[in-house]
């Protein structure tokens, strides 16, 4: 039966966490690796075990760490990692806490990254990465997802993901939907041109979980990096639908990133209502002009994995 | 592996839809049925089929129903709808979709029903429900899943639950929470009395899934019984943990309804803080008068299920 | 100019305090008062002075109360106050404020009231409200205002209002919006019969501030029963537009409450789009369904404040 | 009295409008302008005239703009619009509109402009910012007000305010506070070294209002390069305080900016929660690591304006 208990919203920020650097590079993207001046997070943590069964049945708290407690674990585990990546840093409390707590069998964690961008401050001839001030982004973030069990030679990770999410984009031309099926439901005109607004969550699984320790970077996959092979895709594929469009970005990362076994998707279309098909043609530019506005509340989403055999055909 | 897509967000309110009536009477609510002239809720439906992997692998959009189609599909069947429930009207969606589809193998509804609370208007003497004005009630509110997959004799139910969510109930004395492991990483102090603030989202399963359509609605169970079942036990149980109040609520739930098989629990705990233990004593009452906060954001949870096997220890 | 600094969102619960009983009554409203066995809201302080300006231009805090200190401060007098209403609160805290502390020329309060809803519990024969159990309410609420500034014989209310907010009612029909400017830019038609959905915010003045105390709880003005009187206007109203109805609702609250100087609205339409004008004729009631949708989102508003001199036409 | 009505939310999106360029240098700020490939806010519209008084208090709408209609309005004069800021959009929708309606004597027009980021594609040798594929972003935005009324010579800038609001950033040490009344009701630690994490939304008013539509460009104050001055002093200041803070960013905006009259601060503080002082000391930079976390919801606030007699001090 489902039973477990645990903390949500356990927000984290260590500084001056060991910085992620020496990652493999790809055509797609100039992302370099990450300071870690402030490495931070937001986690949700889960345990379980049948000796837990009773502070459900009787009420018998003895068994029973307090999410209190998992909460202090957390932010203590903070001050000892000395790993880069938020997968890592799941892993290590949740071994740690394995370790600790012998009537616990497995633990689940969750994190969603806060990405601190570095900020320009000026110098003597042009700009630098300011170290000391940095944005709170609210856009794309990294997240990480590990779930490990006692096994008998020690914890062992059984499910693990890398992603992003929160991807917002916007192609504002290249994209049609068309030739699907038309009946007495049908009222969604064709589209040979249509500006595309997606929002994008992006997972990946790992063939061997160590990888994501980043203890050699090379074989790490930065959330930024998929972040830029999503749209740069977008950019170069004059896309019928977006369901092609996440397969060729997933083939394109699983291409890149050998080290995966397979990536997924949930997907949105956000796309919005033409009003003004054309504005009065004025000079240059104008000529393709366009007003639109949010469309109704109902949105269309997608999901699908891409896995390595799909790259064999 | 993991494809499917569909619409989220289908908000459809339905007036004048067929009242509940006729419930079965439990000692915890005075719950009588549901008027149902605003039948409203936000729908999200996904679709399953081998037949859409070329619209992914080749962009063929040629058996793609557009979202924007399931959107018209699931308002107009709305207008056909001749029952009062919310899973009953999933069910009926999924029906006609699988009949007027043939390539889509299986429909995935969820549906967050929205409350019109009926408002007292005066009449000659006191007040009566009006049948004209309701309230858009943003407190608990009934939910209902339903995945219906194609079988050789037509559609089957897969899976089902009923539920009710939103539940935030907080009692001012009368919970406790002691005894748990005390070691380094252990802040929190003991509580012989303190005030239990939790948030709930009860869902449950029926033995057979026609009854949640409510054609014998004295074997329907609805979401506003659930939730008076959920604080009178917490009214009358000097509970230890939220642990134990849940597994008493559920005991509760399964029996007075046997034509359920199980209910299962999302808990949150969001307890205040303490401020002022005691206030200067003036008279009566105040007392007991505390004054408390909210907390940091952390804050523990609990999954649980209660199955039939459960009630007879 | 602008200089002024606080405290937001300090949540302050206090319970058991002095219950609000003994309110005057209305033929719109069997609102009989609040038990306060929890009285909450969520509290927002500013104070003004000239003395802080240092603080500002030449980085001097010694004049600074830390708003972590105002926060204690407002905690701590909800033990200390033995009044009923958050109005009646909020001015003790400023009045305390100024009285400690000699450089602070005027404070500034705000405060959204959280509803505590009584349950109902089984007793011998029906049902009574539970003083135990509560539900946290996301509906309408009560706000209050209070300016205070030091005067030459203590402190004075300058500005005040009480107030109820998130109101969200639909009236599925009598409602009609025709006879408006038509030109090139309208494309709405015209509705004899609307369902109307609107959500209002309604605040109101006393003549004398001292009344929202409640020491004479006859001349207190209930968000609760502002809120009655508003949909049982909305019921009895044929009305043409929402200008027009929160007018009749202004004109009723000023009759009601002769205690009150004017009563201000700003209102929101939120009015569905109908999807399905009508559908297949079964029977009885079901000759009037509808099926009805979420609009796009913009949204339509009006501010009004209607005063005694509106009464005398 | 308060009378007015208006749509919000009224989502705009324009592509291909002028592109911002030949703004003016600052030290701070590499920006250089805006390509409004797509040109997009969400507006809010009020009118205002003693004509609308009949429809409140007689529900004649025979003055009344339906709001749908002011909704189309807007969207049309998008494509319409020849300028580049969002500040001369809500101008030339003010001037339409009054010339339009006779009887309206005043509009109110407030935008927040969505910020939609440029992304790097790969070239032969390195990236170049792409012009087809936009972030949404969700990070700090451009705001802008402006009210008009009729003037006898036609429609007159009564109010306007250019802005950048939702700037979330933190100083990982630099910033101190201390020095601060301690009395009964202070808890607060003082702090030689503290992150500060502050939240600001900054507006500023033109000398010559003109000046927003930037047909000088180099007279244009865009929201991107008070961004950036406001990161750069935030870097280069010890603060001893928020308000110290943006008291000089304001007089660093206004050295910047002659053409500008005054610019006003609305500051909040979510300075973390110290958790661990210091963790293990390993090695270089780790001696100085910390772990914090979120502190409880409440959270200070700071109004300011800083205008150019500031300047002379």
């Amino acid at each position: 039966r489902t039973m477990y208990y645990g903390k949500g919203d356990v927000w984290v920020y260590r500084s001056y966490a060991k910085p992620l650097r020496g990652l493999g590079q790809i055509p797609e993207s100039a992302f370099a690796g990450r300071p870690n001046v402030i490495f931070g997070m937001n986690v949700q943590m889960a345990v379980e075990g049948e000796a837990f069964l009773p502070s459900f049945t009787e009420g018998d708290n003895s068994m029973v760490v307090a999410t209190d407690s998992m909460k202090n674990f957390i932010l203590r585990q903070a001050g000892a990692f000395e790993g880069a990546t938020a997968e890592g840093f799941l892993e290590f409390v949740a071994g740690k806490f394995l370790e600790k707590y012998a009537h616990v069998s497995g633990v689940r964690l969750f994190g969603r990254q806060i990405p601190f961008d570095e900020l320009p401050v000026p110098e003597q001839e042009g700009f630098r990465p300011g170290e000391l001030v940095f944005r709170y982004s609210m856009n794309e973030y990294p997240t990480a997802f590990v779930a490990v069990r006692r096994g008998p030679e020690g914890p062992v990770v059984v499910e693990h993901a890398g992603g992003v999410a929160g991807l917002k984009l916007i192609k504002i031309k290249g994209s049609s939907f068309y030739g699907y099926i038309h009946d007495e439901y049908t009222t969604l005109p064709e589209a040979q041109d249509r500006p595309l607004f997606i929002y994008l969550y992006i997972k990946w699984k790992y063939e061997h979980p160590e990888d994501f320790r980043a203890e050699h970077p090379e074989r790490y996959v930065a959330a930024e990096q998929v972040r830029d092979i999503a749209h740069t895709v977008f950019h170069e594929l004059t896309s019928p639908s977006i369901q092609n469009l996440i397969y060729h970005i997933g083939r394109r990362v699983l291409t890149r990133f050998p080290q995966l076994l397979e990536v997924s998707f949930e997907a949105n279309n956000r796309t919005w209502e033409t009003v003004l098909e054309e504005v009065e043609d004025l000079a240059g530019k104008r000529a393709e002009a366009k007003v639109y506005t949010e469309p109704r509340p109902p949105y269309g989403f997608q999901g699908f994995t891409v896995t390595r055999k799909d790259l064999e055909e």
